[in-house]
């Protein structure tokens, strides 16, 4: 994307979440109208000044059955005529449609946009959810043989392990560390804290990541709502920015790529996202990343040039990585406690970081002072990557 | 949209389809694959020069249980870290796909958009293709009662025929027109002329509609590179130029609208389109539009503003509809001939209007002299619509 071809700014000024986890009683218009209430609401705007919807959705065909999503979102929030587009990237369906709904503003074509997420896991309607989230891998050259994601990022983590030495003990810190940040946020589908033992005892599930590795499976909503930088002081006091977002695509399949502990799209989409914002790592207050299992945290901290390949477990072992440390990683959670509804992911984690640049996170996860957050999700096992990068406005 | 806001117009410079019908010998990467390296290779561009891909599909999870369609695209094609994006709504998915093109490019923030759009429906992973396409209606309130499109379209045609006095004999000639243009199609998944008595005697599937008022169960992909207008003749000596695109949504349920007859979503789009393209009725030379079912067809004409409400069977009793009339409709043979592979329908929509207006379609269907085509796209019962107006570029 040539985003300095942008005809304008784009500012996020209203942002809505249902509250993560298992949602027997409400179907996925239910999670949707929830959501996008909250945010139309938050950012005081009506329905007539919607001028465009973007919903992300990994698999509404295999959770529940309902495809055409996204007239389903205009449909439920009374919404009609008004056009809606839905999108879809496995895990980063939700950073998706941010990117597109950032482009429709940008292209100074639209003027209001809301942009959304949402996953419905719980109430599944084909073989179980492991067997839809399995569409998320290359289905002729992975799942046909019996793999799942678990397996997956297992692999992962073994030769992760054997290359660069970290232990089972390091890697259960990315899961402790969110759970203690978890713990403060009222939408988190777990809010309990673990200790590392916790994890060592939870059920192996794929060795080596046993239960307490692996993100859950979950129902929820998120929402926001997008318009031009120059006009969001009259939705909001506390405009937030699209400073940087970049997406980039790798191999669908694992075997297919050169190294097992390296995402190149998060390389590919991290340098350009930084490159647009023109920012560097030292800049950046908080991120949150894609932590669908311990590992994968690891790894995105690492291809996003946080810290050397191999040396991430440092970080955790100095604590810079909760708040308070110089890197708060996850302030929210992360996937891992909060939950992870899968198309609802991408927005989740950048309203987390509006929240935190606006500086209304719960004490003690609030992030002083922030200016500038990163949101880096994934798809897959990271056949599509997008990285966002946010600053408070003026 | 606002379509005057564009930084620049945005010109068609290749396009290619698969073969349209049963592909048991083909998977879903095959198909993209096909379709995909034509447009390239017809526009001349190599995968470098890429910067955008954007695919319409919708349901690949339901059909053959793949998601994560666009990073499929991606790595199926070589295009890795290329952004890939999947869109869907439903049988509009592929149109949708070229809106996104359309904005990525008019907006100048890309140069060269591949777009296209794949169904693979006859490996059915589920329960079979009439649940999978169940997905988009209602699903709450519609699906689960049993209701099914051939059910759908049924009801709007009885009312249709109580309502305007539509005979079953003139509902025929829609099949017939479109087997007329399909026969002649090289791409078609039926290349046989039927008559109005092949209709009535073929089996009832829901009545009125017979199984020859159905668009057919298909496999396929189409595809096309979008580069802005300015640039065009780098690709090309025939640009053809995207000069109106608009989309509207409705109710995703039949029962919450005022009329069965009239498709709201087709008259906004409509309008848009039309507006934006600075055309009326009569500069139009040709016309792609939705007939999965034959009623469908007859509905987009009288909605798109083409002749009144209930007179649109004079048109086929006249003989205006077919090439040689004063307005050809499906000059492809349309859904009903040409096939139905949901995500694909729309780009291939577009792909026959190129043809036309670059005056390289088949006789005896090609349309002298044509300059100007409007192509209909319907997702679901008429939830999702895009209108697109394309003319020949300078």
């Amino acid at each position: 994307m040539k985003f300095s071809e942008r005809k304008r700014d784009v500012a996020i000024v209203g942002v809505g979440s249902t509250r993560f986890g298992e949602h027997w009683d409400k179907s996925l218009k239910d999670l949707i109208a929830e959501a996008g209430f909250k945010a139309a609401t938050e950012a005081g705007i009506r329905g007539k000044d919607v001028e465009l919807i973007v919903g992300g959705n990994m698999s509404g065909g295999m959770f529940v059955g309902q495809e055409h999503i996204a007239a389903l979102v205009a449909d439920t929030m009374g919404l009609q005529p008004t056009p809606s587009i839905r999108v879809e990237a496995a895990c980063a369906s939700g950073s998706l449609a941010l990117e597109m709904g950032f482009l429709a503003v940008a292209s100074g074509m639209y003027d209001v946009v809301l942009v959304g997420g949402v996953e419905k896991m719980t109430d599944v309607y084909t073989s179980g959810a492991t067997t839809a989230l399995a569409g998320a891998m290359d289905l002729e050259w992975e799942a046909y043989f019996g793999l799942t994601f678990p397996g997956i990022f297992a692999l992962i983590a073994q030769r992760y392990m054997y290359e660069y030495g970290l232990t089972r003990e390091q890697l259960a810190l990315v899961a402790v560390k969110n759970h203690d940040h978890g713990f403060y946020n009222p939408l988190a589908q777990f809010r309990k804290k673990i200790t590392v033992e916790d994890v060592l005892d939870s059920t192996l599930v794929a060795d080596p990541l046993r239960l307490l590795d692996c993100s859950p499976i979950t129902d929820g909503a998120a929402t926001m709502v997008l318009v031009p930088a120059e006009k969001a002081h009259q939705y909001t006091d506390t405009p937030i920015i699209i400073s940087g977002i970049a997406q980039a695509s790798d191999t669908l399949s694992l075997f297919n790529r050169k190294s097992l502990c390296t995402v190149n799209a998060t390389i590919e989409a991290g340098k350009q996202a930084f490159s647009q914002a023109k920012i560097s790592h030292k800049d950046v207050d908080l991120v949150e990343v894609h932590d669908c299992f311990t590992i994968a945290e690891i790894l995105a901290l690492e291809d996003l040039g946080f810290c050397k390949k191999g040396e991430a477990a440092k970080l955790y072992e100095e604590g810079e990585v909760w708040v308070g440390g110089s890197l708060p990683v996850n302030t929210d959670g992360g996937l891992k406690s909060a939950g992870h509804p899968i198309g609802a992911t991408g927005i989740k984690q950048v309203i987390e970081i509006v929240h935190q640049l606006r500086g209304e996170s719960p004490e003690p996860v609030q992030v002083k002072g922030a200016e500038i957050g990163v949101a880096h999700n994934l798809g897959g096992s990271g056949a599509t990557v997008v990285v966002t990068v946010l600053k408070r406005g003026d």
